[in-house]
């Protein structure tokens, strides 16, 4: 790693139109525990000691109502607003282009707002040793592969569902993103991957979740709460 | 299928102990919405219109514990208690050998109350037809296989989380039953497979979690109260 990697930048993807949600408000914007889920999100990594400045990418049409909101909940986090691009992977690449300077980059989506302080900085220091990191978690289920009617079971102490924040340098991210895209970047791993990067898997949380249905925000209420009253559930 | 397909039974499973879940009542007996976890369970096998014979599998030691629930909570769906056995593997067998006759046995862990009707109808329905049916979900992230040092990203679209209730026929699951106990039978499909069986899948429910955590709970409920309600989230 180079003398540059103090610095840290902290992207935040925040592109989903939300229809999944059965909801007029982009699934970003929507209110958990009074406050829109990006507002969360963007807190999870203004409250690390390291400081990361702050982009956060968004369609162009939402930009102004992001303003709205962030005047109506008198949101004052230090943040830089980037348009987004046709999919994840335009958007993504809009915001690395927007930092500058090396160092190391966590890329989030913006609809995981329960990232812990603690799973953000092991991020940041493995990158920091290994030149990247991806958060992942063991399933609790048995997993199997292929269709339907021909699949078999594979040993799910070998198997990881990715999640974000995705640290890398921003150097080397910048110059993955180069690549052509392609419909199975699912994720900035998978843009490394494409261009011959090893990647450093760290443990995730499970509790980290990407909020995709009204139950997923029900979810994050009930962990946010809990994280809140330390743990008070029943019996 | 041979004609005796008509016959329906459930095999409910609450052998755990609930230590993950920090608290002393076993997780099946946790309080979801006022009812313990696993009257819920038995209960979304009682509102079927096939009327399966419900067998449900307890540690012996918590069978007095059991009984006295159900007096305290009013709770007289009809069930039979067979005692469980070391594993979850030893259950299910002492479950299934307690089974008179032959036709379709849905085999299901106690702590998933959030199954749906329509989900057991399928499963029931698929296996009529196929010999077996195997509910299953794909995952929502992205999926990779191996150790964090070294990993590869795998077709989301071919990758399956395993649910239950898992279905098979009597006669048959009984007979693969009798195989030496292994630990990588996670599921009755395993145990199915480890006997030659082609198993068939069919989609399952996001919602029919595995209740193991505090969390997972705070979800049931809150999916129960949305069922209840219909929808009624903010925007």
């Amino acid at each position: 790693m180079s003398s540059l990697s103090n610095n840290r930048f902290a992207l935040i993807v925040a592109g989903g139109s939300g229809t999944r949600m059965c909801a007029e408000t982009p699934k970003q914007f929507l209110l958990l525990n009074s406050l829109p889920i990006l507002m969360h999100t963007i807190s999870a990594f203004n409250i690390l000691e390291c400081k990361p400045r702050i982009l956060v990418v968004l369609p162009e049409h939402h930009i102004d109502f992001w303003n709205q909101l962030c005047i109506r909940h008198a949101f004052n986090v230090q943040h830089t607003l980037v348009k987004g691009g046709e999919t994840r992977f335009h958007s993504v690449k809009n915001g690395l282009n927007a930092i500058d300077g090396d160092g190391l980059v966590a890329i989030h989506d913006g609809v995981r707002p329960i990232v812990s302080q603690n799973l953000i900085e092991r991020c940041f220091n493995v990158a920091s040793e290994k030149g990247n990191a991806l958060p992942a978690v063991k399933p609790n289920e048995t997993v199997r592969l292929g269709t339907p009617e021909i699949s078999k079971k594979i040993n799910r102490d070998e198997c990881w569902l990715v999640q974000t924040p995705q640290v890398f340098e921003v150097s080397k991210i910048k110059s993955y993103y180069m690549i052509a895209y392609n419909e199975t970047f699912t994720d900035d791993a998978s843009v490394a991957e494409a261009n011959g990067c090893k990647i450093q898997m760290v443990e995730g949380e499970r509790e980290n979740i990407k909020i995709t249905t009204p139950i997923d925000l029900a979810y994050a209420s009930q962990v946010l709460k809990t994280k809140a009253e330390g743990s008070g559930l029943n019996p």
